[in-house]
C-alpha cells in the first residue's frame, strides 16, 4: 500500500532501468516493512535538467562549474 | 483553498475528461468541506505507462501478468 | 490506478468527511476514468494554517485581511 | 538541504526565468533559514493549461469567464 | 541528486526500518543510475491510516472488509 | 496561480520564518513570471530529520559523520 515518488533527471532513465528501480523499490519495502507488493505504488518522474536546481543553479550549469573547480 | 494533485496514466485523458475530474473534485470539496471553489487548485499529471509501478513490475506487465493468470 | 493527494487545511477535516472525500473522489475516477477502485489510491494531508500560505501570507492572516477590506 | 517543488502554467516559463526561480528561491532558504545552498533541490514542473484546475474549471476556460464577467 | 519521496502508514514505521528504507533507496540509485549518494535525497511521509484510502475506503476499513470476505 | 511546496527539518522552522518563506517565494513568482499573487498557494511541509535521508543516512547521522570527517 505505500506510494513512492522518484524523480531523477533523464540520465541513463531507459525503461530497463526504470524497471530494475520499480522492482527494486517495491521489494525494499516488501523487505523492510512487510507491505504487500501488490499495491505498492511507485511513480517516476524524469525531469529536464533545466527544471532541476542545485546550489542555486540549474543542475548542467551546477556540474560545470563544480568540474572546472 | 484545497490543492488537489491527481495522477494517472493516458488512458480516456481527454481534455474532457479532465475537465470533468476538475469539476468533480471542487465541487467535492466544496461539499464535503464547504470550500471556497475559486481558490481550489486541481492539477493533473498523466504518467507514461512506463513510469508507473504496480506489483513491483511497470504497470503493462503487471495488466498483461494478472489477465494471463 | 490513481494516486491522488488532497492537502487541505483543518477545518472539518473529521474522520468522517475525510472517509467521504475518499469515497468521493474513487468513484469519480471510476465515472470518469473506468478506473479500478481497489487500487486507486487516496492520500490527505491536513496541513497547519501557519504552514499554507495564500496571497504572500499565511491563510490565517490572508483571511483576516481579506474579511475587514 | 531543503527541497522545494514549483509548479507553474507555461506562460514565461523560458529556461532564463527558471534559472531566475532556482537562485531566487535558493537565495531565500539561505537567508530565512540558514540553509546550505549546495544540498538545497528545486525542481520546477510546467504544467500544462489543461491539467490545471481553479474554480472548478480548466484554467484557461477560468481565465476567459473572469476576464469576460 | 535524485529525491525520492516514500509515503507509508505507520505499521513498522520505526527509526531503524527508516534508517533502512533511506540507505536501500539510495543504494538502488547509486547500482541503477549511477547517481552520487551525496546529494540523493529521500523523505519519508508517515500517514496516518485515516488519511489513506484505498478501494474507496480509509484503510483500515479496507482491511477489515478484506479480512471478512 | 502557481502552486509551492517547500520541505525543510524543523531547525529555525518559526511562524515568523515561515511566513517570510511564503511572502518570499509569493513575492518572486510575482517579480519572475508576473504571476498574480492572490491565487498563488505555497505549502510548507516540517520533516522531521529521522525521515530526511541525505547521503545513505537519516540526516542527524549524515550531519555527525561529515563534521566528524
Amino acid at each position: 500500500m505505500p506510494y513512492v515518488n522518484v524523480k531523477i533527471t533523464p540520465e541513463n532513465a531507459t525503461p530497463e532501468n526504470k524497471a530494475k528501480l520499480i522492482s527494486g523499490v517495491t521489494n525494499l519495502l516488501v523487505d523492510v516493512l512487510g507491505k504487500n507488493p501488490a499495491s505498492t505504488v511507485v511513480v517516476i518522474d524524469v525531469v529536464e535538467t533545466e527544471d532541476w536546481g542545485l546550489g542555486g543553479l540549474p543542475v548542467e550549469e551546477f556540474r560545470k562549474k563544480r568540474s572546472s573547480a
